[in-house]
């Protein structure tokens, strides 16, 4: 059955799921127990978000919830957070401190009331100065990388997840409709970008997945590039925007290559060979399909085509709370992909000093298949301009 | 002399201050030496901005670049980035790993390369992924958290970097203004939120300096509120904003509290004093007095009022690339702050379940005085909605 929800419920304050905030603190201490650590810890970040259904900042202050395999979780929390946190519900014991006397003593109370050996801890999310600290108050503390282990919990989606996933999808492609509905030759990326952001918002988005790549001409040949004040685009010109809305705490990422005026016969031939890239990841998806399986199958796509040189990125990168988490669709990731499972399917072909196309669509997958959340056509597109 | 420039000059291309990559990365090799370690690492960040002028994304690929006391540079490069890399100039050798290969024996070639025994590092910035990456290459790598005197280098701001946040802040006043105009009895604290975001980006934001905090009533009430959903604005109600544009690569932090329709004795009384303190903060600031000082005098302000039971926060901290920087404006740092550092003015009370006011200004520390980036009128407001 589909649970029906609106968005007052979801967002910021406490989800209808049936899981209490003690069930998803025991689902941390189940993934301590099977790493064989005494404690895994989270730091602010999609998984702290997820634990606690608050969403905390990030900045020079450590805040950090313990959650021993066995026994009570306890936090450390800047004292002027205290206010926002007591609206978590957590029963814990906290550890406070205040920016005048430094959180050194916070620490090593903490630990002191812990009495763990062994603490799992988010690698791609922890800060350094956060490690040290917990190194300064307890030298002999194993810290181990659970990233994967402790973000695994994110990896299947609920149903409420995958309808906060399609709100911002449904937002960045009226968004994407907006913007290249104005587009016109002469007008710079920046531009572009900037009529895009607004969208998003107008659209509704609560926030940026992430700031938008908007590349034209040569640009769209660097993956990751920015938009450039002085590049005005031109007739001829591949546009590449890749972008998302963030909504009920998830993030869309969406990709389309589009052309402004014409597009030359190799301009036809590369798009029609990424577009069956993108197709074959569709194809061969469904639960049970290794990471590695997709990759293979649609990189293979672009290697047997004439522009296997241009190949630079792998298939994708799982998508929800974070706009880059597990799975990693990448040959060598053997990871089989349950039914549930969000990720991009975004080939791309890139000819540096030339030109570049990438089609990015989020993907579900399914116990029979691969349904796509993105709807936004990609049948090579031309605008006049 | 103020130096003249043009928004295309200053982002995302080479800037038009005289220094060049190599006398940037010179003064990180300065930093290193000062320490007496072998080498300082950068990821990216607000220093890794500063000193390549070129943004780079910080997603689940390590990226490092790292300056030795003496020596050459090196740089490990994610492959995908590489084209953008080559916009940098830097001409150090370069480690890269592909996404399908990891990035292990990048890190082992890059420290044997360098044969170093111990860097200093951001510890506010890099991930414990890198550091455990970094380890496992060298496990007798020693590795020190160089956050203070690495960033140190943007203590001290430039005539460029002070044009920038002044831009950053007309932009942040100007949406503000427009929002104000626009707030209505019954609005929610998440509808007004959504009016600030466009109106930021509608008056030429490249980006959020951060996710504002629109709070009112009791909301206002905890410094790091969430605009919520589900709460109306109704009339004798605080409505406290807390936001900034980015513009050149540079973030606005201001922070406005009117009051909706009146104003009660105490919430007048209040205000009164909060503004007090935020003015005491201009009257005592100059170049040459310490953080401590500064913090303790604003502080002292509140303390002596009948209201120092409400007191939650310190003075504020630096602002530049990153919204929370050094100087961190508190009791106990007895920095005494050079000409040209920037920092926020931001005293405030809150009493939990009633309301909180807050005022913030952006202050540039000169010789003879302080000078306010912000001139957004602070006298108490009572909008009439």
């Amino acid at each position: 059955m589909r649970r029906l929800f609106n968005s007052s419920q979801l967002s910021p304050g406490p989800c209808i799921v049936t899981q209490t905030l003690s069930d998803r603190l025991s689902a941390y201490a189940g993934v301590a127990a099977e790493l064989g650590v005494d404690a895994v810890a989270l730091v602010p970040g999609p998984n702290f978000t997820r634990a606690v259904r608050h969403a905390f900042m990030s900045h020079e202050r450590p805040f950090l919830l313990v959650i021993p395999a066995h026994g009570d979780p306890a936090a450390l929390v800047p004292n002027l957070e205290l206010r926002s946190w007591d609206l978590v519900g957590f029963e814990g014991a906290v550890f406070d401190w205040r920016d005048q006397d430094g959180y050194g003593a916070a620490f090593t109370d903490l630990l002191a009331h812990l009495e763990i050996g062994s603490l799992g801890v988010e690698g791609q999310v922890m800060r350094v100065f956060v490690h040290h600290a917990l190194k300064h108050a307890q030298p002999d503390l194993k810290i181990i990388d659970a990233e994967r282990e402790i973000s695994g919990l994110r990896l299947v989606k609920t149903a409420e997840d995958i309808e906060a996933l399609k709100a911002a999808i449904a937002i960045s492609e009226r968004a994407l409709d907006r913007t290249l509905k104005t587009v016109r030759l002469g007008q710079t990326e920046k531009e572009i970008e900037q009529v895009l952001i607004q969208a998003l918002f107008a659209e509704g988005a609560e926030d940026q997945a992430f700031h938008p790549i908007v590349a034209a001409g040569d640009g769209s040949a660097r993956p990751h590039a920015k938009a450039r004040a002085d590049y005005a685009v031109k007739a001829g010109d591949a546009l590449l925007l890749d972008f998302g809305a963030r909504k009920h705490g998830f993030a869309a990422d969406i990709t389309r290559t589009v052309f402004l005026g014409h597009a030359t016969d190799e301009a036809q031939a590369v798009y029609d060979t990424v577009l069956r890239a993108n197709l074959k990841g569709f194809e061969v998806t469904k639960a049970g399909v290794t990471a590695h399986q997709i990759d293979d199958a649609v990189i293979g796509v672009l290697e047997a085509s004439p522009f296997a040189d241009r190949i630079r990125t792998k298939t994708g990168h799982g998508l929800g709370r974070d706009v880059h988490e597990a799975p990693y669709i990448m040959r060598g990731n053997h990871m089989a992909l349950p039914a549930g499972t969000v990720f991009t399917n975004e080939p791309g072909l890139y000819e540096i000093d030339n030109f570049g196309v990438r089609i990015e669509d989020d993907v579900l997958v399914t116990e029979t298949g691969a349904t796509s959340l993105t709807h936004y056509p990609k049948e090579l597109t031309v605008l006049s301009c």
